[in-house]
């Protein structure tokens, strides 16, 4: 991913929802955070968090971490030993964007199905079970909803609930990447918990769609999350006082979810207003908040764009990806439509 | 791989080209062969041995190894780090058959390209190249020649080639599975070191179609196999006065090429009768000595076929697999092909 | 360890220097910190933090991570390769609190060196390192400055500068787990380059002694923390606006140091004072800011100062540590001790 | 280990008992060995010794692999997950000649108990399991017996039964490093099954004071059996036709136990004419077959007897090894005793 650098006035950072700075709100939550060493357990906003974002997600426990690599990284471990394989979607964030870690630490290939739109099958998925003593056990299925790379799409509820009924019949635990499940349970109109319920365990993270500076949970009974304490040890994860982000990451929880049906809206309005200059997007696959368009000269008409005060990343030599989040507003919308379409 | 048990009288062995008994040249030469400790590097016939074969080759130095998947996830520990990128094709054995071993101990992922017959395409190997900072780069390119899965299809001498450029260009080790590369020198007519000169090391299977009972040797350069060395040892294959094996070996290597032109015409033999019997078989795909035909009930069929004397792979449900070697005479195949037309 | 439960009112925590909540200066400088996002390298307070740092130590550049165990495990990951050793003293900090980390992700193994008050001899790290083939190579040399198991001791300069001779006559790096380099700069009465000169890169923390909420640099060369960028992202260490916690390590990096000889002097009174009382202290291990005694029933004894409003850290059945730090005040240690020696 | 060539004529190798050429009655195994591809599990011989060691030992079964290196790791790896401890004694072979791979393959850490003549007591042992969610937690213990590094000693019955009832109580697997288990066996004056009902799994090389050529045996229940034949793959150390090799292992089987008394008499003759000599030799450690001489310019002197016929091991700068054998008989011994003595 090519970043362009970023030239003042600034219309809009399209690159990610990653890149929000914190609220008037969370600022003044972390000024006057109650704190203790989170390492010892003795935090009372990173438990906070923990303890109310499994509420929220039906699970028994949660855990705080930095990343959502992290989240993800550790729940793989949690779920395989070394050699086995782990059942993914092309294009898997776990895989992608995590730079070999689930090798590097826990000694796992992926083992890819197909994903049109970002949705694997479960028959696919099914299929994709070694047997065979000669091959490498399974270890674990893991999902992505939304799907960063397909565009931010949608896994339907009747698919995560064969997902489900597969890792049953295999006896296979299922894990989900869900950076951005809050997005996907506003585009399904369903209460998160429709979507977590089908998982063993789900990560979570704070700072994308949801607007914390920094945080992701992972989620999943306390045995698991008992597991995962050493390995976020492990990795380095362990935080003291985490309690100032933690606070940020509450009010991001209680703010974010309501916000995140207009960054649809205005999702929807730009690839529209993209497909209408000309731009090659599937529209199909704009569910959320993100939008891919193939480009040629991608780098450089980003650079362009950036000079411009609208800032999007090129991906490669053809493709260019905007992101939007809370603090792109319609005003900030319609001026770097203004720039992107001219 | 479902492998149905032997039943007397055996006509022909198809399952692999791993199946085959020493000959009596082998055994006299494993039954007088000079022998040292191997691990103290003073086995006379495994140091011959690796010598022939790195003369044979070109390559300055060779280590011999108890398999090859050994050879193989070696050579792999020899050219990357942790958390790195290994190109290779769809359906590799080094993923495929290997149990997730490159992810155990060397700590990387595989990045797939996609191969049609087997033959992966220069210029996908060289987008797969990995760039970005946020990216696991890109630790080696790894191809295998013949392509077992594709059907023991061969890489022409010009792909070879064209892959050496681009790892040059892009500063990246090139390795070859070779487990069966004296069937691709065959097939391809050239001798072998026209395609082990493209590559910085190189994995030779003598327990194949060449008929050793058990071995395979890493060749590369003396610094690699320096390294390899160190490696062999780690996973436990320092073997003592392995002369013994390296003996036979001497012999396959010495008596096998020379056989493997019949091998082939077998094959093409075999699987000309196979579609005449209307057996689904990609006959484009049937270069060397391996058959892949598309059958339902392929476990049940191979059980059948068992009980008449003629073994077979069965490849999941609908799949089976013929390998010929010099086990398989005329009259064998004969006899053989009655059994799998009746 | 086993920690006993905080009960009102608190008269000292005595258990750690990680466990000090933010300074007024440091929420302050939270709540108004100009903020980016750091995966893309633009956030300005870690920015800053990273090189004030490196220049205060000498180095070419620094790496911000979550915590002490990052900075130290991205190190070993950047100095070695798989299978090699890392010499270190007994009861080094990488080994006995990291978890396996250097094993699970590096695939390294410790080699350790006695290490009397702290302090290996150089001669015995130089006989460490291994020379035949048939071992593992040595891959790094790690010390701990203050080692924190033996008690908070110092390793002298002169034995730092052997140290140095020796990695450079065998071609190795040398790493220092520097979590609390400024109390042995402060200790040794010299400015800390004189200590982190001699060494390839330092993991130094900001959330023990000097005071931040949460975080720890790596330093090095450029290319040594480039290299750990790739391992931090593996790790999830990658935040996004991160200088949340910078900003306040920020000032931690301001206004700790020089607080540090105050904690010094208090750690010495209190121990004098315990040793009165009858406790076994080793004084000659009492060198900065942390005190072992052995102590029969420690655990219990712990739980029974903890119902008096004085935390410290029972370690095992027989051995207690405290630990002091700014938030611990001449007063506060005045009522510790009557508490204590009671 | 700096090992002195060897010219003619060879009064005695005394580098190792790895040294031993294969005996007529291997020889003729080998030639006349019926073999199958046990990749397939269809060797007879490779199952026979599986079968005729499980009995020997007490276990449901056993698994031939490539050398004692690669039994040992195997079942490390069936018994930890990643970031776990590995109790073993100071000076164990699966730590010093195992090149780090407890580390690479199974990510797990070694946590040493001290072991005068190799004997660790059960006490340490038990005190060594870590039970802080802070630390890594305890994986395995492991044994070996004889002990290897402390001069071939042997490990009472009563403290291995002692160590078993410390598993037993913290609920923790028990591996046996019994490469020379067999030596300890006769030393013992029991039949091997008194030490091998300690332990969870064992490891048996044929290939030392037995004989064989090649291979060791892991021993264990029939599911850890299972499991290890997988990692076995993963290392590569499943071979083809390796009845070859299990023919000659089987001899070596029933021929070589008997000899071993043999062996231990000639190595206290030994060891009494080199204390006679002056070399300073610990009796105490001359239990079974092996003797460390404390020797200055070790190196110097064992490459002056490699000119007389004699040859050793010279381990670092001031240390020496001779291991007796089946193939250095009385005249032979009387031989290397002049030479050693002159």
């Amino acid at each position: 991913m090519v970043c362009a650098m970023t030239r003042p006035p600034l219309i809009a950072d399209l690159r990610s929802d990653t890149v929000t700075k914190p609220t008037p709100a969370m600022r003044e939550a972390m000024a006057t955070a109650e704190v203790g060493d989170d390492v010892y357990g003795e935090d009372p906003n990173v438990n906070a968090l923990q303890n109310e974002l499994a509420h929220l997600t039906g699970f028994e426990a949660g855990l705080f971490m930095p990343s959502g690599s992290m989240t993800n990284q550790v729940a793989i471990a949690v779920h395989t030993r070394r050699g086995e394989e782990v059942i993914c979607a092309e294009g898997s964030h776990i895989y992608e964007w995590e730079l070999g870690m689930m090798a590097a630490f826990s000694g796992v290939v992926p083992r890819f199905v197909p994903a049109p739109l970002g949705v694997p099958s479960p028959e696919d998925v099914r299929l994709a079970v070694r047997r065979s003593v000669h091959q490498s056990p399974t270890g674990l299925i893991s999902l992505e909803n939304t799907h960063n790379k397909a565009g931010g799409t949608v896994i339907p509820l009747a698919v995560l609930r064969q997902m489900r009924a597969v890792a049953d019949a295999e006896g296979l635990p299922l894990h989900l990447d869900g950076a951005r499940v809050f997005n996907a349970a506003v585009k399904l109109g369903v209460d998160v918990r429709e979507i977590t319920r089908c998982f063993d365990t789900v990560s979570v993270c704070l700072s994308k769609g949801l607007g914390a500076p920094v945080g992701s949970v992972l989620l999943g009974s306390a045995q698991a999350i008992r597991q995962a304490h050493r390995y976020r040890k492990m990795l380095g994860g362990g935080m003291r006082q985490a309690g100032i982000l933690a606070a940020a990451a509450r009010v991001a929880l209680r703010e974010g979810p309501a916000r995140l049906a207009d960054d649809h809206l205005r999702t929807r309005r730009l690839a529209r207003a993209l497909v209408e200059a000309g731009y090659d997007v599937d529209l199909a696959a704009v569910q959320t908040n993100i939008i891919y368009a193939r480009l040629p000269e991608a780098e450089r008409r980003a650079a362009a764009w950036a000079e411009q005060g609208v800032l999007a990343s090129a991906l490669g030599h053809d493709s260019v990806r905007f992101v939007l989040h809370h603090q792109v507003d319609d005003d900030a919308l319609d001026q770097a439509i203004r720039v992107l379409t001219a």
